[in-house]
């Protein structure tokens, strides 16, 4: 956000002369306190000053960026969630990733009856491809990363906490999850979504697109 | 951003009487002009309203995201770059993978005489491993994809801009690229960086944090 000559002065004022008021700061700019009352509410709800009621103004520290959390912490993980791709457990190892190319991901989630098993990425493939083993002959099921070692999500979930896990646990796509309770006790996971490096990119594209 | 009760009031009268002009404004409202100076400074400068001279507010139907755009489009590729990892031409497939995993990078930059030549993404190396060669006899200058069909940065540009470029281009990484000028006339380009789209979730993170 870029603040205006006026603006830019009377943060100037503030960090120099803190707490001031606004007679004061109206006194220094030769100008009347109603003629600063909108640089101020500016200035106070970007949160670049503090007002402190019968003290004056502070200067806080903080740039623009708290507006951008306050924008971005709203977004939920459902409105950037891509279609998760999976395979069955038993699928060949040489075939899933014919399929991951097919579908151009980079990760494939595991499923055993509709159920998530876990998850293999482009990296573990690229791994056991020059290991020496027959993947032709090996199940994705062997090689998988095994449920609960995966950190999944809720659709629910805020965008930006998924961001930080990605960055965090150095995840390439997290699967959006639904639990669906058993009336044998068991609950059953079921995967419908996934967030990635990718949809993250795509979320930060757009939040500079102006016009959302 | 969160609107206070008064300015939500403002921005759908606005909507539903523009052009409505100040003085119209205060009379459906019931208070003085001056009492509503400030709350249009802020409608006008987080851009949810535009002030046209002589004629009145309009509503503009921007959200508060075009703060998040002025916010992020001053953040430069040199605050975010990463480290590139290079090997040379004739560095042989295999060793190539082995060095990828060494580094835990998604991507290769590949140098000849210290001149960025070309680049190899894991997506490149998968595809490779599966098909059959042997990737101990191949040197990753066979399989790169060769300049100039790669896209470059500067470090001077907008952080912003490049994450488009990833999406757009559906690249994994971007070379930070530095243009050496030869006097034989023939210039050189050296990588200095590259971003990601791990590089551009941190900077998401970041942003969020509230504090820079």
């Amino acid at each position: 956000m870029k603040l205006s000559p006026r603006q830019e002065e009377i943060v100037c004022l503030v960090k120099e002369n803190q707490p001031i008021t606004s007679e004061a700061l109206a006194g220094r700019l030769g100008v009347t306190r109603a003629a600063l009352r909108a640089d101020l509410a500016v200035l106070t709800m970007i949160g670049t000053l503090d007002a402190k009621p019968k003290v004056g103004y502070v200067y806080s520290g903080k740039s623009s960026s708290g507006l951008v959390y306050s924008h971005i912490s709203k977004i939920k993980v459902s409105e950037i969630m891509s279609k998760p791709v999976t395979v069955n457990e038993d699928t060949m190892v040489y075939d899933a990733i014919v399929y991951l190319f097919l579908n151009d991901v980079g990760t494939l989630f595991i499923e055993n009856n509709g159920i998530l098993t876990g998850a293999v990425s482009r990296k573990d493939f690229l791994k056991i491809s020059i290991g020496g083993t027959d993947i032709h002959k090996v199940p994705v099921g062997v090689i998988m990363t095994r449920m609960p070692n995966i950190i999944c999500a809720n659709e629910n979930d805020n965008a930006y906490d998924l961001a930080k896990k990605i960055i965090e646990h150095e995840i390439d796509s997290i699967p959006v999850v639904e639990i669906l309770k058993k009336t044998n006790g068991k609950d059953q996971i079921k995967v419908i979504g996934k967030v990635s490096k990718t949809n993250i990119t795509k979320l930060f594209v757009k939040l500079g697109e102006n016009e959302n």
